[in-house]
């Protein structure tokens, strides 16, 4: 079981700066109560750890015949499958024959090279988007599509949608021309989708057990409601970071793991945290690090920059290699004390004396213990992390599950590309476009 | 030129979250006046682009004869080459015969996966750091060194050292074994490294020459001290990204390239903003992001989370690659209007609806535009940024080549791993270790 460690937040650890355990376990029997009234339907992620997979699993067969498989989505359709994609399978396109692509941006560039790099005979493409109106994912597609078409292919056999179970553009495409498709429900949002064929399909695809990282999920399912504190680290930790924003003005939270196989695990969940939280002025600002590269490139401004930032470090236990420093050098002393130590207790080290240097200067930080990197430890921090965001919103009293703020955006790209109902905005952007401006 | 556009920071366009012309102009003068005094000897890196670089282009031709070049580095010694390899050679180890590998942490997994892929009796390993006292980097490269000797292969012929041109562990190595070495100049520091060997030398290995990335970088330098501020677009930057902090507490600085081959500018950025200026309590977050991608990701939280934060998009004019997007579909509406556009108007369609949604919600965003991505205009983007980082550290009064904040972090490693004369730190990790803790 994951395990959250957080005396470096208490007051009697770095004075001031700290809360006092008091004040967080009252904040985490509110978030567990809060929880508990299940107040919006889209908390059914919880339940995805106890859903039917066969036919997931079925079509994770069907992708396992080709030998390219690409996925188009972005944000929460794509942030998942990258995880588990870098997680389970790490250098997958250089060591493995079956190679995975997910263009998660409408970069010209990019897609000109995978197409350099793919055979499109042997290529499967997963279009994800639970709307079926996502202008990025939509774009990309409809390149494919004659792509597949104008080289006489069975769109039937290339293309695999995942998206909503009735309604969107998706679906009545796959209605006309028999694609296969596999669902979001309809409660569960793009963020909290990591769970479903969004991240399962790509897990099979590459030879991971979905009921694996399920069996992960559901421990974690199992003690979300739970009021014995000491069994539910997911309300300590929304506490604690809810109480560090609300109670010491720490508007930073740096994501810290120190494994490069974790690596997109940051960007998923700053992600799910910053849409999730943001919203009538509240949230903060998560941050995507990655130990120990970043003590050489952001611990400077952590340890002698603005007092704003909680630091979250998540380790792990056993990284399955161990890799032993040889003892060369003996007459040089700056080589001499790395000898016959391993890289996993020199990685693991150096985040211990990160810990205690944060700590010695009394800045909060706290960490995340992952066993190790299996599937079943992925599912498990997938859904605890997705608990402590949702609980977060609650504390801070906003709908964790939307994101109104992107839509002014969204109106101004169909205005400037001519969608009809839009040419208010389509004006707009010619107007701006016409103002001189300052540049230098 | 790379330009800068800064219209949507000004209070007329923004209201009261923004700062007057002349505010700016005052400090852009200040900030040259401050520069022109040439306080700091490691302003040095402003003369790299003059200088000779023919024994790099020498060792770059060696470089070409391995199928595996491995860079041993971190943080500085790494950042720079990453960039190079991403925006220069995208999917360089999917698309080329010669493989890159840049091993910047010392997890066990990553260096199994790389030493699986690579054939040692075919693979130049530049170690970089210049100190010789890195310990990430020292442990990776005793492990190497020990692997070429225990396969009695000829260490002059597999190292590349590229360090200090006299001090440290390296060049006594180098001395004592007749390694070839490559010099970072004794006043240049890691992160403002990059235009020396340290990202020449990789870019000399693929194919690209270090004499336009020179020649880019060469217009900077020539127009850092230009007290005409319309010929000194840094000077712009710097002093607007001082008072957007100083002024109105903007504290995060969203660095936003809208393409894939800039993705790791921003980590490179990132880190030299970050450790140039944090200190002393001063500085500001820099954040790194990619567009559109993290319009479904972090937008949600510029839009409507707390207000701390300026973005600065990096776009790129022209991409160099079109790619139609077909039209198809013309049943549906939510599909219609893509068609007709390129991937490329599209992308940057995105970026200039995010810009206008942020102006008009009254948040500060500034804009550099790339004309195109090449080694000329990376070699620009590079010197322009460290130019506009010096001098936001003489605006805000700090030192910004030195980083003491990460000297204690460095001593426990040490002490835990026992080095000599680290005892005391060695004793402090015990008990550290022996203590309890809140656990849950």
């Amino acid at each position: 079981m994951i395990r959250l460690h957080f005396s470096n937040i208490l007051t009697e650890e770095i004075g001031e700066n700290g809360i006092s355990l008091l004040e967080i376990e009252n904040e985490a029997k509110k978030s567990i109560s809060l929880l508990s009234k299940k107040p919006y339907k889209e908390l059914e992620f919880l339940d995805l750890p106890f859903q039917d997979i066969s036919k997931i699993k079925d079509f994770g067969k069907k992708a396992k015949d080709y030998e390219y498989f690409i996925i188009l989505g972005i944000g929460g359709s794509a942030l998942g499958p990258k995880v588990l994609l870098e997680a389970l399978s790490p250098f997958n396109n250089l060591r493995k024959e079956k190679k995975v692509f997910i263009y998660d941006n409408v970069d010209p560039a990019t897609f000109k090279y995978i197409i350099e790099i793919i055979d499109l005979k042997k290529t499967l493409i997963n279009v994800i988007s639970k709307s079926g109106s996502t202008a990025e994912t939509l774009a990309s597609f409809l390149i494919f599509w004659k792509m597949i078409r104008d080289k006489k292919l069975d769109v039937k056999e290339h293309f695999i949608f995942t998206t909503d179970p009735e309604k969107g553009n998706l679906r009545l495409i796959a209605n006309e021309y028999e694609i296969p498709c596999l669902e979001i429900p309809k409660n569960v949002v793009g963020r909290y989708s990591v769970l479903t064929a969004v991240g399962l399909l790509l897990a099979e695809a590459i030879g991971v057990k979905s009921e694996e990282i399920l069996e992960g999920a559901r421990a974690i399912s199992e003690r979300a409601f739970n009021e014995n504190l000491s069994e539910n680290p997911m309300a300590y930790l929304a506490s604690c970071l809810y109480l560090m924003d609300r109670l010491k003005n720490r508007k930073v939270l740096v994501f810290l793991p120190y494994s490069d196989r974790l690596r997109t695990l940051s960007e998923w969940f700053c992600q799910l945290w910053a849409e999730s939280l943001g919203k009538e002025g509240k949230g903060t600002t998560p941050y995507p690090s990655i130990g120990t590269t970043d003590q050489h490139s952001q611990l400077q401004l952590w340890m002698e920059g603005p007092e704003d930032k909680v630091i979250l470090f998540v380790t792990v236990e056993n990284h399955g290699f161990q890799e032993e420093i040889p003892e060369e050098f003996h007459n040089i002393e700056g080589l001499r004390y790395l000898g016959g130590h391993t890289l996993e207790e020199l990685i693991n080290t150096e985040q211990l004396a990160t810990e205690m240097a944060l700590r010695k200067s009394k800045k909060p930080n706290m960490k995340i213990v992952l066993p190790k990197i299996n599937a079943y430890y992925i599912g498990q921090i997938f859904q605890f992390l997705q608990v402590v965001t949702s609980m977060a919103g609650l504390l801070y009293g906003v709908n964790p599950f939307n994101q109104p703020g992107v839509e002014l955006g969204k109106r101004l790209t169909y205005g400037a590309l001519g969608k009809r109902g839009f040419e208010t905005e389509g004006q707009e952007v010619k107007n701006y476009l016409k103002k001189k401006g300052f540049i230098v």
